[in-house]
């Protein structure tokens, strides 16, 4: 039979004897576990995380008995937030996009290399320019423009859009801000790729302001989208040494290459079930 | 009462209910697993590695009684390799030296500053320079020439003074080559740093090496010591970039950085039994 | 008057006055110096390497007499091997392919977006299936499998193809190994991408090596194509960690995201002018 | 006759003419350049920096006299800033600690093998803890507390105690701020380790905002002292990966290593003569 790969997650106050719990659980009903991986902030008194990975395919329950048999005997008595995902059951992506193509085309490079466990349903931008190239790629393109109806408009347009179709929301570099109702539709679903290596510099322009204050390195922040602007939980983050001969062009270039492979990696982190969210931080399995 | 920190270390063949089994165990003898992880090589037919740690401030069997029962119930119906190792039963680190300073040096300092969980015994030398070093730090230091007897002397002259002052031996750039009966003695328990990214610029002077090679990057290896020469087991490895600039004495002085960090980290994970190994290679729980 | 931007390189026998002589040359011929590097492998009888970028805008000399002045003012007295590029001069650049996608989709990517200053001329592909991705991009793609006749056969069908449609061949993931005849034809003007970081794992299949060896951190290098294989002056190196969780396919897959930074950089770095070549080695002056 | 290794160097308006203008004086003199650096924030209207290496064993004139002429002939019509210094002039460096070790080690041991070339002429520190070693290293070291009398009594101590012997001051993790008067007193010539990656978390206690903020990469930076507290001029900076697994405590251990290293090559770079200062940025030339 092959393999059918489920993940669990886990949070909850730690206490003894949730590992053999959780364990003893999946070994009764035939699952075997493939990967673990579990941290604990503090053994008295603190949270316990946990991601297993296990094949599935042994199971006699259906995923919804399963799931019923696991809040019942496990999750309830130890009071747990808990989720299972099964691998083939793909979520589904939405990207939004503004002008600057080398987030999205990373993105859609890597998820038609197979690198990203994912259907791209849609690319939204609120300028028309990248049109052609969601399509190179066989995925639907909305221009969403910010018109004179402003951002609540233009939200109510894309929710619209988005219904049924995005379990994950990416802004590609889109240069819009969301207010707090279109991002409470998403928790701990939209992802976005700032420019600067936050905290530092984070608002408007970040490689304006790291060459007006000198550093010697620059980087790239990849986050879960907050009301409060680019202050969310830090999914990811990467960096590149700079000199005093880049100008603020080269600080641009090199820190794409950089916005690439950060959103690139928390995009799939997230795809594949890694990331746990607690206190506007990231526990992420890798 | 106060937690008493304790390591399990387990690898087997991998079949279903491992972790239910070990998990399981601990949890019925009062101990809280505080730290997990694992990893698999392949989930059918491949090997199974994981490394938990957990208080045992609350197992009323004792030390060697806990061990028997796991033995028992859990090790030989999964046949397991296993250890368990208590965080307060501190090793024993014995350290070899030629005549650099640096990676002794900074032994001594994490050492000092409560950085590394051991007692250093002693510092053997096959020159005599470094021994007023090893003295500053309270470290008894000998003087092992390789003399007329040459290296099977020598040897003979260090077995008998690590003799049971040695949990682990690190060739802190000790510039002699073991021979197979001297290795044998301390299987995976012999660090070496080989000053260059193994397995490129294996042997003698690997700066020079690298510097007729013209690499952008060099490295350094920390690795288990073998027969096989610069062959053994890799646990850590970093590098640094070069350019054109940098001369051989500068590719020494930057090579120097990285080992005194690559040595430290592997001298670190080893005493906090974090490793394990298996086909010549590591798997290191951080 | 608009700039017109030229770089002068230069490498001779070191000796007193050269800087002196250049600078007093292009001064006095109006060119204004913008950006100056120099190199001496050791100032008593060492090599002397410089690169000048001048604004060549104002010199009443063309370009013609400009060299032949240079040649019999300051070049012979001092036995200078020497080049002047002007910048609105652009190189032609061939890519070379088999199947893998990455490095060729990065160089066109880049060059769409005037990361690299070159003309794109064509894409051979010694496999069909890149094609479609050089076409999207407007840049001719021809076929050339290596069939009954064998590389000689291909190369001959190659150079045809190449004639005066290539300052520079980029061997982008192109998995033939060349003849010395087909090599000699562009010295110093093929720049391969080799999926390791070399010297370590040259030859076929350097992942496979790399996880057979257990190493934890792999690399990619960008090289000049001289007749022994992965033995030509290094252009550029970078590394990423990975870990005994990572198998053959993650390095892999981290390795070609690599591939197509390192192999982009020394691409442009070329194309600029950056590099001089002595001894199997390259200074570059970024 | 052995060199005589001088650097000179240079920051002006950029205009046509000033290489020619600084390597023909040179040449003229008989001083036989090693070693050139130049860097135009911009060649039309912008700022000119540039470093010249050179060996000034073969030059008649007295250091004064050279002083002299260049100011006459090249400096005042370019209408330079400039200066010469001697490496065989070795500056004299002050540290100021207060109870980490890990910073003045790091330096102490580096001067000791030569990496650093200065005289370390005296240790102050605010708490007595590090006098016994700074005397292993044969340096004094002098208690200066922070008593009644404030910070303006202590500073007072200090300039008399650096009085001739301070050329560079440097704090080594020195835990008081220093007022605009003391600074006053050595402008660009204090540098300071400040342990986060700024202009992210400055001020108390980085480590601690950087792990509620839960980056995934902490830094340390170099800088000058300016009376804005960890505003002045950055002259290095490096990073370190971390993740969910380390606590405050493993950010500190981690952010040690960081400190030693980024400190120590901003202190080499400052001896060496490499570092301008424009508009809070350094142009540091390596």
């Amino acid at each position: 039979m092959p393999a059918r790969i489920a993940r669990l997650l886990v949070s909850s106050s730690d206490r003894p004897g949730i590992v053999a719990a959780v364990s003893g659980f999946l070994f009764r009903h035939g699952a075997n576990i493939t990967d673990l991986q579990q941290h604990s902030t503090d053994p008295s008194g603190g949270r316990f995380f946990m991601r297993l990975e296990f094949d599935a395919s042994g199971i006699a329950l259906s995923p919804e008995e399963l799931a019923q048999a696991f809040a019942r005997e496990v999750a309830a008595p130890f009071g747990m937030d808990w989720r299972i995902a099964y691998a083939d059951e793909v979520k589904k992506t939405a990207i939004l996009v503004s002008k600057a193509d080398h987030a999205l085309l990373e993105l859609l490079w890597r998820w038609r290399r197979g690198e990203l466990p994912t259907e791209i349903t849609l690319v939204i931008g609120n300028h028309p320019d990248l049109a052609p190239y969601a399509r190179e790629f066989g995925v639907p393109f909305y221009h969403v423009p910010v018109g004179e109806g402003g951002m609540p408009e233009a939200e109510a347009r894309m929710l619209e859009l988005l219904e049924g179709r995005a379990d994950l929301v990416v802004l590609a570099r889109y240069m819009r801000i969301l207010s707090e109702h279109f991002v409470s539709r998403f928790p701990n679903r939209i992802i976005n790729i700032h420019h600067s290596f936050l905290p530092a510099f984070a608002g408007a322009r970040p490689y304006h302001q790291a060459y007006r204050r000198g550093v010697k390195i620059i980087g790239a922040t990849a986050h879960y989208v907050t009301p409060e602007l680019d202050a969310g939980p830090i999914i990811e983050q990467d960096v590149v040494r700079v000199s005093h001969r880049d100008e603020v062009k080269d600080l641009i270039e090199k820190g794409r290459d950089l916005e690439r492979q950060v959103l690139a990696r928390a995009v799939k982190w997230h795809l594949e079930d890694r990331i746990l969210v607690y206190e506007n931080k990231t526990v992420v399995f890798v």
